[in-house]
């Protein structure tokens, strides 16, 4: 008679994204700060934001205070380009305490507190690639400049023509193919973490550049709140796969090189922006108040 | 008194695609085939699709059979996978005398005759890429086998896990960031000329890969016809910049270093998905049947 004592079954390897992520511990998530976690509520649903402060500190605080005013609430999406971007916002709207206009954030000094996980591979936009502080980045060759890249669901600051000339009182949010020559133009402010599908199917706007023509086609945005702002009755408890965890780095390459049945050539390359960043939201705790 | 005779003005070089094409001669466009070109005719208006038959020839025959056999005409679209593809088809309803399955033809023996434009700079998912008959494409680094790019707006044929499943019967278009991992593994049948905002606004499916989960929901599709097959005052006078032409290698240029007053810093790089493939509906002849 065989009795099997401790006897651990290998089991195989996960093939496939569903697979990986049902293997993953509690500690490949991460909750994201609510005091750096923007709601936007619209009629059909609530879009998830997460900010990025050590990218945009100036652009975040005062995004901060313009919600915390209500800035947002009841404005309209005013322009969807098609395969480019949404974008809200209205420049005749008073902004109370905050402030209109900041010096540009486009590139930073590398903040070594934020973990930094390259790509093996780069790509023509810049030297090095990668994730920092679980979103899509880039950093110069030195490796001392380091900015956001502009990939599907990237959050950024509206300017006009000079460097200067965005504060947050407009934003946008990307909804195609990246835009990559953004990068370093621009202030990225973070990037959605959920609820892409209700910007990206948006009618797109008929005139110049996507702006709605007929005032009546804008669609409103009901209310953008910081998840610290919001009664914890109201909050989405949404989880954000770490990118500075092993389990991240299994991910990229399981996506690099397909290994599913339905791939037959794997592709031996990954682009920055077509690495999958996974949310997930957890049930309400039983004990919760919400 | 001064006489200006034979005096040219200098005028300042373009500086944007919008000043570009408005410098376009006539030869610089090209009239799609009306027999590889597919209309699409949705409630909503119309999407135009040009088919690849050098890449494709035996999918494309298909699609025309199909076509021209009615299948698509009241089928409904039933995926719409947010950053991912819209897809229609019906299994189930009969194809006359189509095939239901074909050879797959995920890759093709380079054809001298179809012009093909290679970018300077490639990237991590072909050792060559550029433009074929006016479609992203890509080249292995012999330069002997070449394949269709999948980018905003490609048209691709739909299949199981087998390599040889798929044949037109479903049909899928990119409405997200290129998936380029699909390259050289699914049949690549054209690209959408105009129309993608009426494809890409679609509702997302809430079923799994973003199927539509209620019957209701799907989006019918009206009917889908040749250009050649359609009436001359039904037809949408359609024409599409070339990409062997010395303008194009301009545009190409223009977009890899922004040269307008808003860019700050060019990107000094273009990825295959992000040149723009300019299409512009001329206006009927006034002698025209139309």
């Amino acid at each position: 008679m065989l009795v099997a004592i401790g006897c651990a079954v290998a089991a195989s390897p996960p093939k496939t994204m569903g697979e990986l992520l049902a293997s993953s511990a509690p500690d490949d998530w991460r909750v994201p700060d609510p005091a750096n976690t923007l709601y936007l509520d619209l009629a059909a649903g609530r879009v998830i934001i997460e900010l990025a402060p050590h990218f945009a500190p100036r652009h975040v605080a005062n995004i901060r205070v313009l919600a915390r005013a209500g800035y947002y609430d009841g404005l309209a999406i005013t322009r969807v380009q098609d395969n480019f971007v949404v974008q809200w916002g209205d420049p005749a709207k008073p902004i109370g305490t905050a402030a209109r206009t900041l010096p540009a954030e486009f590139t930073r000094p590398v903040d070594a507190s934020v973990p930094f996980t390259p790509l093996a591979s780069t790509d023509g936009y810049a030297p090095q690639v990668g994730f920092a502080g679980g979103m899509p980045a880039a950093r110069d060759a030195a490796g001392t400049t380091g900015w956001l890249a502009h990939c599907y669901g990237t959050l950024g600051v509206g300017r006009d023509n000079a460097a200067d000339s965005g504060g947050g009182a407009e934003l946008y949010v990307v909804i195609g193919h990246a835009p990559r020559q953004l990068d370093r133009n621009i202030t990225v402010a973070g990037r959605v973490l959920q609820g892409m599908e209700l910007l990206a199917a948006l009618p797109r706007g008929t005139g110049p550049m996507g702006f709605y023509e007929a005032p009546a086609a804008a669609v409103n945005i009901e209310r953008v709140r910081l998840a610290a702002d919001t009664p914890a009755a109201e909050r989405t408890p949404i989880e954000v796969l770490r990118t500075d965890r092993p389990l991240f780095a299994q991910l990229v390459e399981l996506r690099r090189n397909r290994a599913d049945e339905w791939y037959k050539v794997p592709a031996g390359y990954i682009d920055l922006c077509s690495v999958p960043l996974p949310v997930r939201v957890s049930a309400p705790s039983p004990s919760g108040s919400g």
